[in-house]
């Protein structure tokens, strides 16, 4: 094998209660990329397509999180590598998360031990900080892992893999504002009151029920979040009317995705999310507000090969 | 059926990061309560051994829990009541909590329609009122429903019932000590840091994941309270000293039961559990700390029939 096309998919991370530690991966919306395998060492990114990047390895979320890989296996090869980003930066799913993830998912096709997704996601958290300014996992979890992930550590770094209800779907909403991370993070109090941060922990425990349950209502009863989306909502014009025109028309739970401003809305079976987001696309028309949106199912399945020769 | 013997097992509430929203239901340490159906309405208590609590229907929380139950349905027949205590008051193992679920347990045997364990818990939560002062479920929950209870919601009460992985065993050890729970209430600060609070979510999570799982270890590694025992340790002398030794001799989990003074350690396996137990009696001598113990599974069950005519 010396060409691979690798698919990496958009991600939500937070999913509200499950602010800094749950993710989940969609499907339908992601990046490709293409590695081929040379015998020079190191990553030479030779097409970027879709989003203004550079190309210099070292300045590039997948030329970093494939250096990493690279040096850390002291591999005597390299690889050139194509760049299809599907994803809109700073949109709030996972862009450069899709990125770090991809490259090394697709470096491990081409080793004869391959790491485990544990391994890969330290990895990708190398080119995810480039972007972010700090390693952290995540989009790049459930982007690798697919399906719901679950940080329970970084020190060591653990993820639990969480199941996917067969009928939950995803609306995602990309109003086009710009919401940088850092103004999102800057916005969030150092205090909470130990009445929301228990009511949080219980919201967040309902969720983590309600996947393993396939409890779909569980699942709607448990996203409200108490700790950040009361601060952040403040950063997206109109997110109030987006919410309640989301749950009536459907949706079991909605929030921002990630730190915005993408929204997502959760919802039992493809009708009730694709009616949410015909809903949505009208909410936001009445707002003058441009915007893209998506509906997918939650996707059982990470970064996965397209092609290979 | 004219009369009924009742067992109602002792309870672990909070179980560290699930302050306030998850509890279980222990075997082997539990009150008994015989119900006798009566022509006359209401409920006679004729006998109480093993505590000194009051006769008077309306000031004891078995009389509160039943009247309550009592009333709601219309009942027109009544019970003569004796409690035998095992538990001891103020242990922090669910004493109130067993005489208030073991009541409305046996009144549902002598229904024609009988209420769900919802139900039971909401009637059961008035007779905890009385002896806590507010009405909470944390060890009502696992009281009647056995196993690991999650309370998502007061209004309305929600309650989710977490599977029990087989081989998991609690320790409790009773020191002999007064906490009051107002005491340690109070002890407890009106905010938190932000960052502790996404912790204990964090963990919570993989709390509840490790019990889907039946994953011994991500139980273990996901109990660390961040919110509460940095406190309320202090009201207990030599709390870490007892956590070390818990830890150290094959105990996954160790922390204080409800708001104390017991403590609880979880287990994989019952030779572990017994382990645990000789280390902590001979870490509370070496402080001069006189103390009960005991071992048990988690209980899958909560209530039971032991004799009925």
């Amino acid at each position: 094998m010396n060409e691979i096309r690798v698919f990496s998919p958009a991600t939500v991370a937070n999913v509200n209660c499950g602010f800094d530690v749950l993710g989940f991966a969609l499907d339908g919306l992601g990046d490709e990329m293409v590695l081929r395998k040379v015998p020079q060492k190191g990553i030479t990114i030779t097409r970027i397509e879709g989003a203004d990047l550079p190309y210099e390895a070292k300045e590039n979320v997948v030329g970093v999180a494939g250096l990493a890989m690279i040096e850390a296996l002291d591999l005597d090869f390299g690889f050139e590598i194509e760049i299809y980003k599907n994803i809109r930066l700073g949109s709030g799913v996972g862009s450069s998360a899709a990125s770090a993830a991809g490259i090394v998912f697709g470096i491990n096709q081409f080793l004869e031990k391959p790491l485990t997704n544990l391994e890969l996601t330290a990895f990708g958290m190398k080119g995810e900080a480039v972007a972010s300014g700090n390693e952290h996992a995540d989009n790049v979890a459930p982007c690798i892992y697919g399906g719901f992930t679950l940080i329970t550590g970084y020190e060591p770094l653990k993820i639990v893999s969480l199941p996917v209800p067969e009928e939950l779907y995803v609306t995602i909403i990309h109003p086009h504002i710009t919401i940088k991370t850092k103004e999102a993070r800057a916005i969030l109090p150092k205090e909470v009151s130990l009445q929301n941060a228990i009511k949080q922990t219980g919201n967040l425990a309902g969720l983590i029920a309600g996947l393993y349950e396939a409890d779909y209502e569980l699942i709607g009863n448990s996203t409200q979040d108490f700790l950040v989306e009361p601060y952040r909502k403040n950063l997206i014009p109109d997110f109030d009317f987006y919410k309640v025109t989301a749950l009536k028309n459907g949706g079991l739970a909605f929030g921002i995705s990630g730190s915005g401003p993408s929204m997502f809305t959760l919802s039992k079976g493809k009708e009730n999310a694709g009616n949410v987001e015909l809903a949505l696309k009208e909410a936001l028309k009445t707002k003058n507000m441009e915007s893209d949106s998506y509906v997918s199912p939650v996707s059982k399945h990470g970064n996965r090969i397209l092609e290979q020769n």
